[in-house]
């Protein structure tokens, strides 16, 4: 039982919560009991897990959370990065909200084959913020790290200042499903094949939230090639 | 030029932190060039409106705002609640994220011509992370309140663990498009017409995230709708 706030795996949780940390350790971490149930699931092997009361007293792991009081169990993980590939994927350039990562990761384990691949300036997908929103998705379907350049198949951009019509446009499967930030769009130059939006009323606003963006994406081109098949 | 902290308008900001300031006084907050703009672009009246360096010494708007340090401006505005209504509403049952609530209202402006509905155990729309997650969509499609019994349409509930796909539902307009809390889903008893279930992959997750639902659902009925016309 760890009794002290000095003990050397709370200072490492600690630590963790700095992205500097993580990418230098290669480890993440994990809080409450149905993420940790989602690593089990996955078969993500914990560095370790520390259930409060029986690892260690519990308001110490309160203080080394981030979620504050009441939290039950804490594990450290080793960050898992998938390879690119598979017939649906989704690339995001400049993706800076954790949350919004999190949220996409999820949303691409129920609707893509392929992973979400992370291109420059997006937020870190192993921060808590991140891991909180994937609801476990991280463990059982890791993220990729890429350019758009390298990627392979048909790079499609959601923007809503395409001209054409997402329902409109051919699709050639594998796709890449490329978003970018909500304010910015995608930018010139980043080598999409086609460019397409989602139809939306007169009066709507500029965007949408770029995970809603990837959700109504990832839907309409899932079902539009299983209806190919 | 405000320069004290114990200024009426910068109190009156700290205390709408709190759900039950903004409940009791009918206004709220919000935080930000662009929310501002929005505001002014569908003619919601502020209360007033304080710019720094102009209205305020700077660090005094820091130390009202949610957002800390570089805040520019906080206008106050008077809430406002939508009658339900329209061909296609949301209507949302103990949904208890202030993130999800504000992309949902959002992506329902984009989308849909009826408001978001807010039943019980909803979070307030008009908190500072609501506000700031419709972008500024609560100016222009204010939210409304109502148990689903008193709405009028098909009632329509996404459930991940419904028999049906949404796409072989069929339809009868106006539809209002249900969605719960995502680990408890619709309560039985809610008084759905027909629930639905978004298709998912063989290994997805239990759920997707409610606002990324809430964006398939809508994007689904509406285009269905719009074929019917």
């Amino acid at each position: 039982m760890i009794t002290s706030p000095h003990n050397e795996k709370l200072k490492l949780i600690r630590k963790l919560k700095a992205r500097k940390h993580r990418e230098r350790s290669g480890l993440f971490v994990a809080e409450g009991e149905d993420l940790v149930e989602a690593a089990e699931a996955a078969g993500a092997q914990a560095e370790f897990v520390l259930l409060a009361g029986r690892d260690v007293q519990p308001e110490l792991l309160d203080g080394a959370s981030e979620l504050g009081s009441g939290t039950r169990v804490i594990g450290v993980y080793r960050e898992r990065w998938a390879e690119p590939g598979g017939d649906l994927q989704v690339h995001l350039h400049e993706v800076g909200d954790p949350g919004n990562i999190g949220t996409v990761i999820r949303t691409a384990h129920a609707l893509a084959d392929g992973p979400v691949v992370l291109g420059p300036g997006c937020a870190d997908p192993y921060s808590s913020k991140a891991v909180r929103a994937s609801m476990g998705s991280v463990f059982a379907r890791p993220p990729a790290r890429a350019e758009l350049g390298v990627l392979d198949g048909f790079k499609l951009g959601l923007d809503a200042r395409a001209a054409v019509d997402l329902r409109e446009v051919e699709l050639d499967p594998p796709v890449v499903l490329c978003l970018g930030a909500e304010r910015e769009g995608l930018p010139a130059g980043l080598g999409v094949d086609a460019t397409a939006r989602i139809a939306m009323r007169p009066d709507a606003p500029n965007s949408l939230n770029v995970a809603a963006a990837a959700a109504v994406g990832l839907y309409e081109v899932a079902n539009r090639m299983a209806r190919r098949d």
